[in-house]
C-alpha cells in the first residue's frame, strides 16, 4: 500500500499528462463527425494498456465506436476482474457557459475542468493507472480483463454483440466500474442501485410548411401547442406519469427497506441549494432520495419547434419536436415502457397532426446485493482509504449495460464510483477534484488484493 | 388606362430588374446582423421614388431602421393619398425547404419566388410603379405621399414616433396599404378587417445549470415540463383561451353579422387540403372563417429547450422558452392582453422555477366602415380590373399599425391587397405572381382617379 502511495507521488505530473491527453480527444458519440475522434480515443486506451504490460491489447471496430480489449492473465485458478469503462464523452454543448474550453483540460482548485474529467475518462484512467502501478509492484493479485466501450453515451449499442461474440475470452468472475459518484470524502458510499433508462424521441407534424399565424391561427393545429398539450397531459397533478401500463411492473419497497433508506445522511435544504431552486418537488407521497432511488420519472431533455431566433415572428410551425426520458426502477423493461409510451402519445394526439415516434436507447434497472464477495470487498477498500465504510446507495441514474452484462455474460457488477455530484457530469465545467483521483487509484488494489482474498476464504 | 396598360408592356422588363434589385437586398428586421442592408434597402427605394419625379424623398433615420418618405403636391384643394408599405422581410429560414435562394428572385410557372416577393416587396413596389406611371403619362389626379417603413415584421417599434414627430408633413385623406391579399382574380376582395396582435415571449428558469437526469430526475423541477403544462393550460379542450379577463372587450358580431360572413364563398376541404392536414380544428362553437375572422386566439410561434442535437443526452435542462402570440379582435387591447397572459403565467408556475415574461410588440384590431369614398373607391378599381365587385373580407392576420395611424394622424387606412393565400407568406418558398404584380399596378391609378372623383362629389 505504501509503495502504491510513493509509485503515486513520483509518477503524479506524468499521470495526469497522460490523463489531459486522452480528455483532448474530443470523443464525443452524439456527434456523427466526431468518428475519427472515436478511433484516435480508443487507440490512445489500447497503447496505455500495452504500454502498462497488459496482453492482447487490441482495439475491436464495431458497426458502431470500437471497443478497446486488453488482458493480464496470471493464474486460471485466481479470480478475474473484467473492468468496463468508456471512452466517450457527452456532447459539451452549451459551450458559452464553460470557463474554460471543455476540451482543454485545466486544474483550478484542486479540480480537473474538462468534459470527461469524471465521466468516464478520469474515473477510467484510474483503473489504468491502478493496473500499471500493480504491475510495476508485481503486486497484481488475480486475473484482469479490461472492456472499453465509446457508445455509452449514446445507448451502448454495439457492446451487446461484442459480449456475445467474445463471451469466452471476456469470461470473469465480477465487472468493475467506475462511473458512479459517492456521498463525499467524509461519507464514503457505494451505488448498490441504479435506475434503468427510455429514451425516445418525439415529432408531432401539423400543416405542410411554416403558416402566418395571423392568417391561420385558430383555424389549423398547432403543432407546438399539441406537443405541449401531449407532454403536460403525461403527468398527473400529484407528478405521477399517466402511461397506462407504466407502473405495472414496478417493484414497491418493503416500509423498511425505505426506511433504512431514510437514514442515509441527507440534508435537502443543502441539495436545493446545490441545484439553485427555490423549491424541490417530487411525486406525491415519496421523498427526495426515494424519488430519485426507487421511484421512475419522466423528464423532457429537450423540445424544440418553430421560430427561436430573436425577434418576433409570426408564424404557426409545421413541427414540433422533444427527447423524452424515462428513468426506471426494478422491474419495467425499457423497450416495453417505450412502446407504452409511444402507444400512449399516439392515441392522444388530436386529428390534424400525425406522430412520429422512436425509442432511441434504454436499458433495465439494477440492483447489487450487499453480501458477497464482489460488494465487501469495496466496502473494505474505501474504508481503508477513507476511514469510514461506505454506505450503500440506490443512484437515480442509469448505466443500461450492466443489465445487459448480467443477461449475456452472466456476471454481475460493482460500481465502485469516485465521482461527486458536485462534478458536474454531462453539464457545463464538468471537473473532478484530484483527491478522488488519486483516491481511486489507491482504492483499486485494494479491491483486488480482498477480492482475492476473500473468494480464496469461500 | 390604355395609356397605362401599354406603359406595363413597354417598361416590364426594366420593371423586374428594379424589383429584384428591391428583393435581393436580405432587408430581414429581425436580425441585428442586418442593419446595413435595411439602409440599403431603404435609399434604393428613397431612389426610385426621387427617380420618378417625387420631391423631398429622402431616408429618415430612426432609433431603429430608417423610413423613407417622399410626395407629389399637385394642387391643395385636392385630396392627398399617403401610401405606407414597409422595405423589411422575415427571416427566411428554415432555407432547406427553399427550391431556390430566397434572396435570388426567380420566375417559375408566372410567379416571383422569393422572400419579400409579395410581403411587401412586391405589393409596395406596385405602389412605386403606379405613382411612375401617372407622373409620366401626366394622370396623377390628386397629391400623394409615401411612407415606407422597416419595422413592419418586427413590431414598428419606429413608426409611431416618427407619425408624431412629423404629424403634419403626412397630413392626409386616406392611407392606403398593399400588404394583404384577395380570394382570388375569380372572386376578388378587399380586406375590411384585421386582427390584432399581442407576442411575448417566456422564459422558465428551474436549476441554475443543466442537470443529469437520472441523478436529478423525480426531485428537482423541469422547466420544459413546466413551458408545457403552462402552455398547455391557456387553452382548455374546447380551445377557449383561459387566461382571466382575456374575453372581456371582445366584440360579439350579431347573428346576422355571422349570417352575411358566411355567404362568402368558402370551401373548408379546400381550404383543409391547401396547409396539407387531415383535419382543421376550431374553437368550438365557430366555423374555420369565424375563428381567423372574427375570434381572437393564441398560438406558440416558436419553442426551445435543452439538448436538442443528434442522438440522446440525458439533461435536465436548466431553462426553456417559447414565443407566444395572441390574434386579438376588436376591442381587445394588445398590452393589456399582454399583461393578462403575463401575469396569468406567473401565477400558474410552480415554486421551483422562475419566469421571466415580456411583451415583444403588438397592436389593436382593424375594422373598416363599407360606405366611405375611402373604400368605394376600392371597390370599384378592383371591379373594373377583375371584373367583379370585390367581396368585403375580416383577415385574420395583423396589422397593427393601423390602429396607430388612426390614432396618432386620425386617417383611415384602405388595405388594397392583391396578394393570394397560395403566396406562402412568411413560409419558404415565398411568391406573387406577376399576374397580381401587373393586375396591382394598373387597379392603383383607377383608385386614385375614383377617389379624387368621389371626394370631389360629396
Amino acid at each position: 500500500m505504501e509503495r502504491i502511495k510513493n509509485y503515486i507521488e513520483t509518477n503524479r505530473e506524468r499521470f495526469l499528462g497522460e490523463l489531459f491527453g486522452l480528455i483532448r480527444i474530443p470523443s464525443v458519440s452524439a456527434s456523427e463527425a466526431s468518428k475519427p475522434d472515436m478511433i484516435r480515443a480508443a487507440e490512445y486506451i489500447r497503447d496505455l494498456l500495452s504500454g502498462n504490460g497488459a496482453d492482447r491489447a487490441a482495439v475491436y471496430p464495431t458497426e458502431g465506436n470500437p471497443i478497446v480489449y486488453g488482458e493480464k492473465l496470471i493464474d486460471p485458478s485466481l479470480p478475474t476482474i473484467l473492468v468496463y469503462g468508456h471512452y466517450d464523452v457527452m456532447p459539451a454543448e452549451p459551450l458559452d457557459k464553460w470557463v474554460s474550453n471543455p476540451f482543454e483540460p485545466e486544474i483550478r482548485d484542486g479540480k480537473i475542468y474538462a468534459r470527461g474529467a469524471d465521466d468516464d475518462k478520469g474515473q477510467l484512467f484510474m483503473h489504468l493507472k491502478a493496473f500499471e502501478m500493480m504491475m510495476a509492484t508485481d503486486t497484481l493479485p488475480c486475473n484482469v480483463k479490461f472492456m472499453i466501450e465509446g457508445e455509452e453515451e449514446a445507448g451502448s449499442t454495439s457492446i451487446a454483440g461484442f459480449c456475445a461474440q467474445y463471451r469466452e475470452m471476456l469470461s470473469s468472475d465480477v465487472i468493475l466500474i467506475s462511473d458512479t459518484t459517492m456521498i463525499s470524502s467524509d461519507t464514503p458510499s457505494v451505488t448498490s442501485g441504479l435506475r434503468g433508462l427510455s429514451y425516445i424521441q418525439v415529432e408531432v407534424e401539423g400543416p405542410d410548411r411554416d403558416l402566418h399565424s395571423g392568417i391561420y391561427g385558430g383555424a389549423v393545429v398547432n403543432p407546438c401547442n399539441v406537443l405541449c398539450d401531449i407532454i403536460s397531459g403525461l403527468k398527473d397533478s400529484d407528478g405521477r406519469i399517466t402511461i397506462p401500463g407504466f407502473y405495472d411492473e414496478v417493484a414497491v419497497p418493503s416500509d423498511e427497506e425505505r426506511a433504512k433508506m431514510a437514514e442515509r445522511p441527507f440534508d435537502p435544504e443543502k441539495y436545493r441549494k446545490s441545484v439553485g431552486v427555490e423549491a424541490l418537488a417530487s411525486e406525491k407521497g415519496f421523498s427526495t432520495l426515494e424519488s430519485t432511488g426507487i421511484r421512475p420519472t419522466l423528464d423532457v431533455n429537450g423540445i424544440w419547434g418553430g421560430y427561436t431566433g430573436e425577434g418576433a415572428k409570426t408564424i404557426l410551425p409545421s413541427k414540433a419536436s422533444a427527447k423524452i426520458s424515462m428513468r426506471l426502477v426494478p422491474f419495467q423493461k425499457a423497450e416495453k415502457i417505450a412502446e407504452l409510451a409511444i402507444s400512449h402519445i399516439k392515441s392522444v394526439a388530436p386529428a390534424g397532426v400525425k406522430i412520429k415516434a422512436e425509442y432511441l436507447h434504454g436499458g433495465e434497472a439494477y440492483v447489487s446485493p450487499l453480501d458477497t464477495p464482489e460488494y465487501l470487498a469495496a466496502e473494505r477498500a474505501y474504508e481503508e482509504i477513507f476511514g469510514k465504510k461506505p454506505i450503500p446507495v440506490r443512484s437515480g441514474g442509469s448505466i443500461p449495460i450492466i443489465a445487459t452484462f448480467e443477461k449475456i455474460l452472466g456476471v454481475k457488477s460493482i460500481l465502485m464510483g469516485f465521482g461527486l455530484e458536485s462534478d458536474a457530469i454531462h453539464s457545463p465545467n464538468e471537473n473532478y477534484p484530484l483527491e478522488n483521483l488519486f483516491a481511486g487509484m489507491r482504492a483499486i488494489p485494494l479491491y483486488y488484493k480482498y477480492y482475492t482474498e476473500m473468494k480464496a476464504a469461500q
